[in-house]
């Protein structure tokens, strides 16, 4: 919270890259945006000094032999000795960049270093983008396994499923540090917070609840296991094609498997059949729900639309028939934020140098997410804001506390 | 030169992890590189402000989205809207760490993160460390062609010979950025600027000059090819079994292309054989040269001891027989130290958004590097000192120059 922001490229530097940077200087004055991310977000920053001889020698030659032959000894040590235990890798293969799809590693770099310095900026991680040229799922996983020793964890991002979910397994299974795809774990954890303190507010225990879930891609099957396990009555996955059922004969091995731990009811059908009579509608799909659907939801109601930046019912229509909405968007209260979650996920797992993050672990962070809402809790605030400093404190230790207390912290 | 250094790392952080770190404080009260170490040294910082919801949508979603739109209907926009044109992937495996060898990917990381600070200090670079977990050249090549996007160069540093031959061959093919193996070019480079000085200092002529460099490996063979394209008059190299020359049977493919444009003298036998009469000597072995071979050079000699800790010939004992003494050691004058080129050659490459560096680019290096010297030339004066804060902007623009004039800038 405390990072300091500095802007190491001099104003004259900035003006000789409008100068001669061809079609730039008109994309600046089309949208403030491009003037903001002009040289990219972010630097590198020596963290020791090295004004004379007498450093050089002490942080390099001949001075860094003894720690690198201690690192040699010992391998813990590096987590002494080298910044590995407070870096992560960001990384993504650029098929599945927000919204705009497969449009490729270099493009999807500005989301990527913006991850980095939201790292940064909530949690106090260090974090490097890293955006792969290539697509293929051994190939990704050859690399990042090739890259881990430099890093105390993988965050992957924008990643299409169903790659992404191989890729997470694999590189988990291959791996001794967090291997953490925020696309589909941030997304859920800070879901089920909002959801566990609109169930709070309307006195309901999260087992009463029936949800519908619009989206069957990274976020939505992550939530819907997330929600499973932390005891939701029931729910309900509604791809493009209608709700998520064993007698689907279409399903891929996600969603057969999603069949297996979802819609108990046996619900078929489009997603209006299922979000009839439903308690909660969670929609990560980027599609539109009709107003009489909304208006089928049991009494008191939960509507988290959170497509972006159009979600998938507008706020002023879903207030009409819900007690508590949320959307993705800033502009409106209740903001389904990753960025609540995925700092303090980190900073909590390499405080305690755990070897992966659990489900308890995330489980942990959604419970210290939802409590700092504390006795503030009403319909339109049941998550706090990404800038509410208490936020990422308390996920960090939630989440520290409960790498210890399933045994994978190291220290 | 005028980066900022911070730690971010608070006193109760480091009070906590030496508390609970193991053998660690031991360690510290051992040898003081090991405080300095701790934790690591270096950090990644925001350059653009997220201090509320305003900011977070302009450095993120939403804002982004148009960011990334630009850059993928329009791919060179990558350089002006990220940080890829400024940042450099120091790429190693662990096989050839300072003199300590192949102590693997953690324990070469405190180097890494040290030629990372060095570039930013020096350069105002910013730069990544990579440490592979893999040694094969298929496998780094490949690795370092997917992480390509995310960068503006490539450093390689401490791959043993003679791999790093060709996996640096095979990325220059494969990549449209600079990559450049820093054992070899980076020491070649200040060698040739240190021998210029010593060959104006004495009023020779490069031409008229016979050397001989102990050691074929990296630098060794980088040298030899340099002061060939610089136009010494000859140079002999040898390897642990003696000079290098065509008629030998047990030559490895590098070798056999050394013997081919090295040694026209046709010396054969070991090295002191080739020092006898010879005008340079060039110690990039680790090995040793007694006081008689040394001797037994030309009048007026140079004698490059670059040997660290432990330079081939003690300079008290060169001094008795050369006219200049240069070492790698920062406790002599004449300092070899790579630091005074890697931070300049990237700079200049970056700036220019140069595809290649060239061997223009590196000569031109070298002559920038040596005119820093001027008039103030002496004995103990043949090289600048690494803190002289002339050096980085003269080679810095001289390359940039270069690369404008050989045909690889891009702006």
């Amino acid at each position: 919270m405390a990072a300091e922001i500095v802007n190491p490229r001099s104003d004259s530097e900035n003006r000789d890259a409008s100068e001669q940077g061809g079609g730039a200087a008109p994309l600046e004055s089309f949208d403030p945006a491009f003037a903001l991310h002009r040289g990219g977000k972010m630097a590198v920053q020596a963290t020791v000094p090295v004004r004379d001889k007498d450093d050089l020698s002490l942080a390099y030659t001949p001075g860094v032999a003894k720690v690198c032959s201690a690192i040699a000894e010992q391998p813990e040590l590096v987590h002494d000795y080298t910044w590995k235990s407070s870096v992560v890798a960001v990384v993504t293969d650029g098929t599945a960049v927000l919204g705009l799809g497969d449009i490729g590693p270099e493009a999807s770099l500005p989301v990527m270093e913006g991850k980095a310095i939201l790292f940064k900026q909530f949690g106090g991680v260090d974090a490097v983008p890293l955006a792969l040229s290539c697509t293929d799922v051994d190939e990704i996983v050859e690399t990042v396994v090739r890259l881990a020793p430099s890093f105390g964890g993988v965050n992957l991002e924008d990643i299409s499923a169903p790659r992404c979910f191989e890729i997470e397994r694999r590189l988990q299974e291959r791996l001794d540090i967090p291997v953490f795809h925020d696309d589909q774990h941030g997304t859920a954890v800070v879901t089920l917070a909002a959801l566990r303190n609109a169930a709070r507010l309307s006195g309901r225990p999260l087992g009463e609840l029936r949800a519908v879930i619009s989206g069957a891609g990274a976020a939505g099957v992550a939530i819907a296991k997330m929600l499973v396990e932390a005891g939701i009555g029931d729910v309900a996955v509604a791809d493009r094609k209608g709700v998520v059922s064993r007698d689907r004969q279409d399903l891929t091995p996600i969603k057969a498997e999603l069949a297996s731990f979802t819609n108990r009811a046996g619900i078929s059908g489009p997603l209006e059949s299922a979000l009839a009579g439903a308690d909660v509608f969670i929609g990560v799909s980027g599609g539109t729900v009709p107003e009489s659907a909304v208006a089928s939801m049991a009494e008191g109601a939960f509507v988290f639309a959170m497509a972006n930046p159009t979600p998938e019912v507008h706020p002023e229509v879903a207030h009409k028939y819900a007690a508590v909405v949320a959307t993705g968007r800033s502009d409106f209260p209740n903001q389904i934020n990753n960025v609540l979650a995925f700092p303090g996920i980190f900073a909590g797992a390499l405080q305690v140098r755990a070897s992966r993050i659990t489900e308890g672990m995330k489980l942990a962070a959604a419970e210290a997410l939802a409590s700092v809402v504390g006795d503030d809790l009403a319909a339109d605030y049941v998550i706090p804001s990404p800038f509410d400093e208490r936020v990422a404190p308390a996920v960090t230790a939630a989440v520290a506390a409960a790498a210890r207390a399933e045994g994978v912290a190291r220290r």
